[in-house]
This record gives C-alpha cells, sequence and structure tokens, in this order.
C-alpha cells in the first residue's frame, strides 16, 4: 500500500475548528498535521460570501505553499458552506469540509429520512441554507431547521460552559426550534465546548431529541478519502503538528486547552501572512 | 467667524460607533457627517495592537481621500486605545478619539478624585489599560478597575438588551468591580444599548455607583475643537450624511435603528474598499 507523509492542512476563521483538528488527531494518530486560523480576519460568520470566498483560497493557496499538505479540511461551517466549490476548482488535491459529514451524522442519528432534524450555526451558516441542503441531497424528507446561535461563540471563548447564563441561552434558542425535532446539529466548531449544556437544555425542551457533533463524522470523513486515494502516512509515533495564527498567537495559546485538547504556548505557534493571491 | 464646510469623519470597527455619530448628530445638527464601518475586519477588540494601528490608518486615509474632512471621530474603544498617537501623527486634520471623554466624564459623575471607578469595555480595551491612564492623567488617585465583558456585543447585535440573560450576563461581569465603585464607564461603543439592564444590575450589586455612557462626552469635546479652530459648519437644516462600509451594507441596515437611532436601507449604505497604504 503506498503511502504519503506529507501533513494533512486544516483550516477555520479562528481557533473553533481546532476542535475538528482534535478529532482528527484521535482518529488518524499517525497524520503529522498543519493548521491554519485565520484569527487576523476571523469571524467569517457576519461577512458576504464573495468575501469568504477570497479568505478561504487565500489560507487553502497558503497551506498547500508552505506546507505542502495532501488534504485539506476546511474545519469551518461558514466556509464549507459557500466556498467548498471554489475551493475543489481551485486546488489539485482532495478537499473535505464539515457540513456533509455533520448532515450525514444527523440522518445517521435519527434512523429516518423523515425525521425533524434541527441545526444550530452562525448567522452566515443558516442563510447559506446549507445543511438543508445537505440533507436534502442525502434524501432527507423532512423538515429542516436551522437556527442562528451568536452568543455561543463568546460564550465558548470566555469558558462560560456551564451555569446559568449558557443554559438560558440554549434554551432561548432551542425554542426556535419545532417541538418534532429528533436532532441537532451543532454546526459550528465552536459548539462542542457547549454540548453539555446544550443537552441538558434540550433535554427539556425537546425530550425525543438528541445532539450531533460532526467532527468525529468528518475524521471518518478524511479517513476514507486518505485510504481510497492511498494517501496515509507511513505509522509514525510522533507525527508533527504545525500551528500557524495570522494574529494574536497568545489568543490560540490561551484557548487550546478547552479547544485542542491540550496546553500549547505562544512560542509553539508560528504568526504567519496569508498568500493575498486570490 | 469662519466656517468651513467639510464632513466631521467617524469611523469604528463595526457598527458599535453608530452610538457616537448619533451623539453627535443630536449636539451637531448643522454638519454634515460621514461614517466608516469598517464590518470587513470587524472586530478590532481581539487583535493586537500592531494589527489595529495599521487598519485604523486605512480607515483614517480613506476618509480623508474620499470625503475631505476636517476632524476625525475615532469612535472605536479599541482604536483609541491604541492607535491615537499614531493618528495624530499622520493626519492634517484634528482627532479626537473615546477614551478621554469617557474618563473625563466619570470624573465628573464622581465628583471626587479619589472615588474608585470601574470600566467595562473589549478584552483590548482592558489589556491596554487606556482607561486607567486616561483617568490618572486627568488627576484620579482613586483605584479604577477596567473588566472584559465581550458578551455585551453579540447581545447588542442580536437585540437581547433586556430580560435575564443581559441581566445575568452584566450581574456576572459587575462581579469583578470592588465594592466601593462609584461610576462605571461603558468602554465599549456597543454596550450603550445595554445601559438599562446594565443600571439595573448595578443598583443590585453597587448601589452607589452609577453608569457613565462616553459618548455625550465625546460630542462635547468635538463641539469645543470646532469652535476653537473655526470649524464649525454654517447653519445647514439638511447637513449630508454619507455611510460607509467595508463588507455588508445589508447588516448595517438592519442594526441602524437600534444604533443610531433611525432606518437607513441597504441601498443608503456605501459599500467601498479601505486605502491599503499604511
Amino acid at each position: 500500500m503506498p503511502h504519503d507523509q506529507r501533513p494533512i492542512g486544516v483550516f477555520d476563521s479562528g481557533v473553533g475548528g481546532l476542535t475538528v483538528l482534535r478529532a482528527l488527531q484521535a482518529a488518524l494518530p499517525d497524520e503529522p498535521t498543519v493548521y491554519l486560523g485565520d484569527t487576523a480576519r476571523v469571524p467569517y460568520g457576519t461577512r458576504s460570501a464573495a468575501t469568504v470566498v477570497r479568505y478561504a483560497l487565500n489560507n487553502a493557496r497558503t497551506l498547500v505553499k508552505r506546507a505542502d499538505i495532501k488534504l485539506l479540511v476546511v474545519a469551518c461551517n461558514t466556509v464549507s458552506a459557500v466556498a467548498l466549490d471554489a475551493l475543489r476548482q481551485d486546488l489539485p488535491i482532495p478537499v473535505v469540509g464539515v457540513i456533509e459529514p455533520g448532515a450525514r451524522a444527523a440522518l445517521a442519528a435519527v434512523g429516518r429520512v423523515d425525521a425533524g432534524i434541527g441545526v444550530l450555526g452562525t448567522a452566515g451558516t443558516v442563510r447559506s441554507g446549507a445543511y438543508p441542503r445537505a440533507l436534502a441531497q442525502r434524501g432527507h424528507t423532512g423538515v429542516a431547521t436551522a437556527v442562528a446561535a451568536p452568543l455561543f461563540v463568546p460564550l465558548a471563548e470566555e469558558g462560560w460552559t456551564d451555569g446559568d447564563v449558557p443554559r438560558l441561552v440554549a434554551a432561548r434558542y432551542l425554542q426556535a426550534l419545532p417541538a418534532d425535532v429528533e436532532a441537532v446539529v451543532l454546526g459550528c466548531t465552536h459548539y462542542p465546548l457547549l454540548a453539555p449544556v446544550i443537552a441538558l437544555a434540550l433535554a427539556e425542551s425537546h425530550p425525543r431529541a438528541r445532539v450531533v457533533d460532526g467532527a468525529a463524522a468528518t475524521a471518518v470523513d478524511v479517513t476514507r478519502v486518505l485510504d481510497e486515494q492511498g494517501l496515509r502516512a507511513p505509522s509514525d509515533t510522533h507525527p508533527t503538528h504545525r500551528l500557524f495564527v495570522t494574529d494574536s498567537p497568545e489568543q490560540m495559546a490561551r484557548l487550546s486547552r478547552a479547544f485542542l485538547g491540550r496546553e500549547v504556548s505562544a512560542a509553539q505557534i508560528e504568526l504567519i501572512d496569508v498568500e493575498m493571491t486570490a
């Protein structure tokens, strides 16, 4: 079987995608990775589609040029919603987003194509209609309802992940979902940090529904693509993991334990400029 | 008395500075204005100082070049905290920030130089130490305590300005202030929208303290500079007001009633590129 030692590239608008990187590193412990957080231009969720496409191409080309990646994971729901086609046309390597795996995981969780499915995401992801579209493309015939939940991002970054405030915020967002939803997709990479409190609020408002996190599903999808295309790395007990940011390594360092599951110092995070070639 | 028909320029990282523009238009109804919201790069509060200076110079030069402004109001606490000196060195016109007026209004509110004063702001404003420094420069000898309150921004933008969630969030931030503070400065232009609920929470936690909003004080300062330098516009019942954004006129239009006090349609908001000359 062929091997490919090049790293998997992962990018997000900021630190949120570290939750996807964490799931990838857990599923594929031999693979080197390189992560780019475009922290100088975060957040993407409020930007126009044209701007998001431009930023996504900047980030992707930077990872190809600087790190010679073999596969790109778009660990950002906003970018996956509006820029996946542009990235696939532009890049010579496979591109995996987070929306298709999240939609597939939701359908697997409900087990029926006509079940009601809810999605919580940024304003941009909701506006794009990407989750309902991805669900319909996989045969979903039930009602898909997407609700913007922008307060979850600062709650996650502040570390306010339990107690009254996040519970009340979650309850208020979940009120907007139909009573018969059976699964709620966390459609933003920040939200897994709030999964326990969202599950608590969901048990009150929608007792039949379960929370679906697409990060693990994304790791499954990446594994499948690597295997199909003969891109798996050789067995390695110490693969290299690099972290790039476009601003403020200190902020990523501060949030690394909560989002990546391990402490990283600012000195281990490389501050770079992205290629403004798009 | 000489007159100057050129507009007053106002910029902010996004829509928050519209609360300052609103105070200016109320205090100076004859003055034409031009507002630039750098919505493509918002928020500045989490960016490094070097990045904020670069963005501020881009915005200021754009207003000078495109709109021939006679005075610049930096309606952004983050920029006022770190970039005012760079702007004053770079521009041939007077520059007024929001921190000095806010500090002066707080001292006027407490009436004593040794009173405890609290400040709520973004992480960047708090980290800069700009409010304690501005207070000390005006003779304040008491304790000044600044607390980062990042959740207030999405609460204001979501329109969640009353009820349990903002009250609990405010109470939690105010807990971090010493018991003897006598004034709390709203050190971010988004926070005036939450002033009623912050005042309610403050009455519980710090019954002797009052809320200070620097926007009105900024308008007083601008009036003084215009008068001193002979820059007042001639009397005009219909001065021109222009709004620029660097991304998503729709978002500013949606928030215009809450932040500016009147409805503006997206068609009335000009989408521009800023001068990348810094």
